[in-house]
């Protein structure tokens, strides 16, 4: 067991959560050496000789062995990672953004300089889903992993859902409380969710996929019409991640889709988040826990501290084994609802439609689709039309 | 990465299925070797050169590495898997009898012959509970752990609350089924899952607990009237198996428990099982899947093979660190719903009684009583007396 002596970036509700419960904790020996902040002249609640506001005072002292990176800037922090990876130090971080963008210079410095960097708490926060796919699903024998990976835009959904206000109203009431940013982009165009799909495809199947590679389609164009549709029909609506080998081709989006009410992907509700696993023998699995917020977020890193305590480092298996053998595909068919309203969506672009529905109030079909002719379809970014996937 | 060459007993839908998946697979690096069954003349899938019915001819056989334990009997088990590792061949199985009682001595067997023994099946089948509590909650901030871990009681009280059947004509459905046993009191008197939680108690926290020492109460006097109480007041009746850490001190007990609906594990149907976890920052997390069957115990002895491949052994770190420092107690409060038609419980047992409630259909108290009192009482084994945990 060592005693670990950690430089921290960044001191908000999670740093100092981590600074308490490292105080009361026997079996995770670890202390807190240095915190780099950008303002001294907050006030803070421990003393003074704790901060710096000098990156060097962290990266550069040879009494930290990890440096714990907690700050929002993905550039930024992948030059601090990357220099304290290159310092020899090993690395625990949150930052989805940063780590799905540079999944492999990550991997390369990690290599290099024989350090760790785990980040467990940069996917749906206290679910150990990377540690579960690393470890107990470290065979080929996983065929897909779907869930609900953005606490935001699943808190707005539910709202929107129970009835009664309108998206935009949601949207305030969600950023009032804290549960989504001022400018929601991230989360309500799926891009958030996208980012933590991209590293769990990477450790679900051993494929690097660019966030730009993987499609994402969002919530912000659902309706009244929509939500209609859903419940008539005993469903609801969650903004899902998805992905899915088969043979050696793998699909992977996020897109609202409609979910059975009564399902469990349906009762993960406002900042929950979930991740179902089918794997051998076709059974699903379920994990399930706080995908958002100080605390959860807390308690990944801690266990990333612990780990780094017993000198863990993932292994990334299924890299080493499937190198060169998936890819992404865009060719799967794909069940959609398109509800159109003012022009009409391409028919053409249809392997099949099913239905076609036309009235006042508004018009939709449901149809077949290649995901590779949605994403290039020009009538996706109408704004009249909204697009939501129906299994 | 290893060819490992298996060895197993028992050949039911477990052991055929097991036998398909390493066909296909590639990453599972096995083959079977050799099946001890107990009747030779039974027709079976595979070719005839693959059956036995001697034990010694995979006990003995130097030509395999792995035995995988299948059978029922809990004591013809626990010879095979001991003999197995005296001649240093590691082990995976999903006898939770047969592990929550001979803890200690697998332990030392383990050490001594440094062979390793998985065995993720035991508990919840395809919930892979072990391996988590191992590896990602494998320093001392968890603080509790409770579920629902047995299929054939979820099935029996789904269905009662759902109404319309007694009792006995529920069991005899689980029966016909094939979810219950012809002798179901090792089910419903929460035996079953009381070895579970020996042995999660044990990855929980490192105590080594033996079953009869951990307090045990069923379902099967559960009646019309404890189900209109539950109803009434929004809740429903599923059999909780709980440990829980206070200081140095730790509850263990597995005993009905009124759940609000709409809570994670009200909504824990059928033959599903769930494990819900506490750790720092008090969050809670959840697993969820099937907990019985021959499809989800597959899956987990899969993951063990898998597992053995890569040399894995459970660490058992949080035995080595708490040896000593942690004991059963039974001086908790609990808060108790006592229903009673004929005699009345001993009304001196409590530390206190908020509410009681006499009518002609029948009687009940609610009130906080100690583990211990409870365990003790005379009047806990009066067939008119049933009690249910409200938290």
């Amino acid at each position: 067991m060592k005693n670990l002596k950690l430089g921290i970036f960044g001191f908000g509700c999670v740093g100092q959560g981590l600074y308490h419960v490292l105080q009361q904790s026997n079996s995770i020996n670890s202390e807190i050496v240095k915190i780099c902040i950008k303002d001294l002249n907050k006030p803070r609640s421990l003393e003074a000789a704790y901060f710096t506001d000098k990156k060097d005072d962290l990266l550069q002292n040879e009494g930290i062995d990890v440096i714990v990176e907690l700050i929002d800037d993905a550039e930024a922090a992948f030059e601090i990672v990357s220099t304290a990876m290159n310092n020899g130090k090993s690395v625990v971080s949150a930052n989805k953004k940063m780590i799905a963008e540079h999944l492999e210079e990550l991997l390369e410095l990690q290599e290099k300089n024989n350090v760790s960097l785990l980040y467990e708490a940069s996917c749906c926060a206290s679910i150990p889903i990377i540690r579960n796919l690393e470890e107990y699903y470290d065979n080929d024998l996983l065929s897909s992993l779907e869930g609900i990976f953005n606490g935001s835009t699943n808190f707005i959904l539910s709202k929107l859902i129970a009835g009664g206000q309108t998206y935009d109203e949601v949207l305030k009431e969600a950023q009032d409380l804290g549960f989504a940013e001022s400018d929601p982009t991230l989360d309500v165009e799926g891009i958030d969710p996208k980012y933590k799909l991209c590293i769990l495809l990477f450790h679900a199947f051993g494929l690097v996929a660019k966030p730009d590679d993987v499609f994402n389609y969002g919530i912000s164009k659902i309706n009244d019409f929509d939500i209609d549709y859903a419940k008539k029909r005993g469903l609801t609506i969650k903004l899902i991640s998805k992905c899915r080998r088969e043979g050696d081709k793998i699909e992977a989006y996020c897109l609202p889709t409609f979910i059975p009410i009564g399902s469990v992907l349906s009762q993960t509700s406002n900042e929950y988040n979930a991740v179902v696993l089918e794997s051998a023998f076709s059974e699903s699995q379920l994990l399930y826990g706080k995908g958002a917020g100080d605390k959860p977020t807390g308690s990944a890193v801690l266990s990333d501290i612990s780990a780094l305590n017993h000198d863990y480092k993932y292994e990334y298996k299924k890299k080493a084994k499937n190198e060169g053998k998936f890819e992404l595909c865009e060719n799967f068919d794909m069940r959609l609802y398109v509800r159109y309203n003012g022009s009409s969506p391409d028919f053409n672009d249809f392997e099949s439609i099913e239905e076609k529905y036309q009235s006042d109030r508004g018009n939709f079909l449901v149809g077949t689709i290649k995901l590779k002719k949605l994403k290039n379809s020009r009538w996706l970014k109408d704004s009249t039309i909204n697009t939501i996937v129906l299994n």
